[in-house]
């Protein structure tokens, strides 16, 4: 996905143009790469300064470089619009310095929506305006494990559900004896042996490969920063010093934040580093905030500890409570505290773990995606089935091994097949089993309910009496979409509520896990919502 | 309980010293007052600056007068210490500046246990470290009613178990018709011509008067300063300039802030004002935490939109919310979000009103108040049953006509013999049914369950083999303590929880709204709960 254009030391910009004309055109929202000659010697990661800016005429963007080993820099730019584009760059060192370039951006290709970001309030769409209805997956070490596996996890990846995996950049203890990594961000020599001030090229091509498969496969990459997880090995990640910290991740930055699917999870459990303070990781959130030119998605994740996701640079919040996530009355109460998207990232993992927080079964994992769906949020998915060498999909990747996952691709066309601008609840103050878009969708979940029968009842915003909608029951478990019969005709039938004019039910089977779809259908046309918003 | 020192203007700070050596004494979190006579022309309440500083050598604090009419000013103070005290005034007139004077603070009286602050980042505690359980009510108008009915309703408060009471500074238009107000904030003429920048002392000292009474009570007064319910009285108080608002915020603290039991809410449903924005009423907070030197409780009410209770001037959660208070597992959660106290100030009412907001019965409301309890936040209680004249408790006070209050007693009771600290979750990210404190204190409310028996099932922290507890059985809506004859004894059953060593069970009567309570009585020690926090 990358188009590199390599300025040779010593060429003119002009000449280096020319000499890379065929190369010099980038889909929009790709990246375009610029590679240039530079000093090897003393310490280039450090001493060396390099940026570029980018424009179009109408908007530009300043840009980070970064070192890549062997006397080569690179500047990597994710172009937001198509249109002819120019790039100057500035350096402490001569070669590097007031290089210019230009080079064309084609719209961008079929699969390609761009970066996601965050709509209405509290949903998700890509840049081009595709909703994203985030379902996702954890994996935190897939990208270091031998080859042949991580090959095993995307193939994998390619036929699940999920749309975004939650992965670290530093790897973590679990199963380490097993599978060692092979490569680390930092010259020197595991365990502890380490010049933090100089990274090694080769662990970051491996991790941008990955990106670039995850990119491949529609999959967004919800990268976690640091993580508690050195456990006994000692790594010393968890200990670096503040600049340490600020110029790893401004280094993940000139390297990653080109990559359309890159999402910034400052830390998974952020509260278990003991070693950081709510001001360090608001001050790299801030870092993130100036120096990522395309303003990807930012979060940090907890423990026992809830960070201040209010804070004006949190995008949405990535959230572990698994107990919130058992009712859509809990789960929809962090919506609005904090008015932006929330995602459970965590609600627990399915497994046989002996710790509770990976003791889910299927049915319960699948519950928990709906509670969140009906609450107007997202659900997480995990699993800890562990095999005789420590091997899970949690932390290792590798294959899936439980019954969750067909029924969150279930689930996931259900969201598909919703409203784009995202499913809110209806009437949350009261009944929080309902979400959808007032006059248009309505989705109701019974859960654990087993009822044999239930009335359409819809909080009145969007409503008028006469209009018409189309029903279906869909049972969350058995994955079956049941089309019934005729239509529904909306009547007040008070203050607060519209029913069936006549008074008709929706058959139901007495089992959990059971889901009405309502769909505006005619009659009637709905109302602007603007007049009756939702009343405790 | 105000001591008034009264400085006549022209005697010298000596000479007025001399005077009122007698009733220059005042005890510890009582209101010690310095009257002073002025001038009365122009406009004081706008045209004359008037402070304070008090100092007993240690602490200062600077206080502001203000104009009480007649050429009066007064200075209150509330002395947080015993011992002596001095002042001195500024003043930009010279009848008022320049005064000092010497008085002798002497130790609280018994039923005086000073201001209530946070203690324990959820709970309350009186300044002497008396703990405080809010059990509140709210009666929004009461003050502005006829005399006969405000003695009703101080009458009614005297056996109720209420400890806090939610009121509004200004007059409401509910029942306005039957009991127009008598006094008005400002100088002028109902319904609108007022001169915003003229108060009227007559209204202030009435509400002192109330205040005091209250205070004599011992019920603390959460003061609402707005709240968007002129209706069609249309009186002009929701859309006063930025400047008259801060103007009338400040003559509150003026005369108020020195009343021991005033606790600081912005606003009633702040967000139906739709006259301010946020950075409105972040103004008026920094305003009271910047002028009220005591720092009073402050806090703000929403109706649909929640205020960032982030801010670091929020010093707890004023919370209406009635559908989070159903279940202990959703009235938890904002606690860890805001790591302040939670009180459900509008959980909604108990009532027979046609708008659901005022239509829970007594159970109900009982139920979740019991909620809030083991959620480990509090509960907020009012009433609406309208008589012909539209009178109800939640506007105009008088009598109580629902059946929570005795339950509510009986409720308050029993969070009068629990420990000093508060009540915390015993295991939230699992289980949120209990509550208390670890090693020695637990309550586990069973809401609309109706078990046959319950056998005892404590989170690890605090706990260790071998600890007796004595358990009681509580029926919440019946008012009854039921002991359970013999003790229970802890042994670890799995990494997470302790039971009893003999597996012996509880017997429960299969009736809603039951709970029990366990209390430590001897055997092995408990353990320090520093060393097994609450695991996800």
């Amino acid at each position: 996905m990358i188009k590199t254009a390599f300025a040779v030391l010593g060429m003119s910009c002009a000449l280096s143009l020319g000499c890379l004309a065929a190369s010099a055109s980038v889909e929009q929202w790709g990246i375009y790469e610029l590679a240039l000659k530079g000093p090897a010697e003393g310490n280039p990661f450090v001493d060396v300064r390099l940026t570029a800016t980018f424009t179009d005429g109408v908007r530009s963007a300043e840009v980070e470089g970064f070192y890549d080993g062997d006397g080569v820099y690179r500047i990597r730019f994710m172009p937001e619009t198509p249109g002819e584009w120019r790039y100057e760059t500035r350096s402490n060192r001569w070669p590097l310095t007031d290089r210019s370039g230009v080079f064309r951006v084609t719209p961008a290709s079929k699969r390609n929506h761009g970066p996601v970001g965050v709509r209405n309030t509290y949903h998700f769409a890509y840049a081009d305006g595709t909703p994203f209805r985030p379902v996702g997956t954890t994996c935190y070490s897939w990208t270091h494990r031998p080859a042949e596996m991580e090959e095993q996890t995307l193939k994998t990846l390619s036929s699940a559900p999920f749309n975004k995996i939650r992965m670290a950049v530093l790897p973590q203890a679990h199963g380490i004896k097993y599978m060692p990594p092979t490569r680390w961000p930092f010259e020197g020599k595991a365990p502890r042996d380490w010049d933090f001030t100089r990274f090694n090229p080769e662990f970051f091509r491996h991790l941008e490969k990955r990106i670039g498969d995850l990119c491949d496969l529609g999959i967004e990459c919800d990268l976690i920063l640091f993580h508690p997880y050195d456990d006994d090995e000692d790594w010393g990640f968890e200990t670096m010093t503040a600049e340490t910290d600020d110029r790893y991740v401004r280094y993940l930055i000139a390297r990653l934040a080109a990559y359309r699917n890159v999402w910034w999870s400052l830390a998974n459990e952020y509260d278990f580093l003991r070693t950081k303070t709510d001001a360090d990781w608001d001050r790299i959130f801030k870092l993130i905030q100036t120096k990522d030119p395309y303003h990807h998605l930012r979060s940090i994740h907890n423990g026992r500890l809830i960070y201040n996701h209010n804070q004006p640079w949190v995008t949405h919040v990535s959230m572990q409570n698994g107990m919130a996530t058992e009712d859509p009355g809990r789960a929809t109460l962090y919506r609005d505290v904090y008015r932006k998207p929330v995602v459970y990232d965590e609600l627990k993992y399915e497994g046989n773990h002996e710790l509770r927080w990976a003791q889910l079964d299927g049915r319960e994992m699948v519950h928990r995606f709906w509670s969140c769906t009906v609450a107007g949020t997202y659900g997480g998915h995990s699993e800890f089935f562990a095999d005789e060498h420590n091997v899970v999909w949690l932390a290792q990747g590798g294959v899936l091994k439980g019954e969750s996952a067909p029924r969150l691709a279930f689930l996931r066309r259900i969201l598909e097949d919703s409203p784009a601008g995202g499913l809110d609840p209806s009437d949350h103050w009261q009944d929080p089993r309902m979400a959808g878009k007032a006059g248009h969708y309505y989705l109701i979940y019974f859960g654990k309910e087993t009822p044999s029968s239930w009335s359409p009842i819809m909080y009145r915003t969007g409503l008028t009496d006469g209009m018409e909608f189309k029903a279906d029951v869909i049972d969350a478990w058995n994955m079956s979409i049941t089309p019934v019969d005729g239509v529904f005709t909306t009547k007040k039938k008070d203050r607060y509520m519209f029913g069936d004019r006549d008074g008709r039910t929706i058959a139901l089977p007495e089992r959990p896990y059971m889901a009405v779809r309502l769909r505006y259908s005619g009659g009637a046309a709905p109302v602007s919502t603007a007049k009756a918003p939702i009343e405790p």
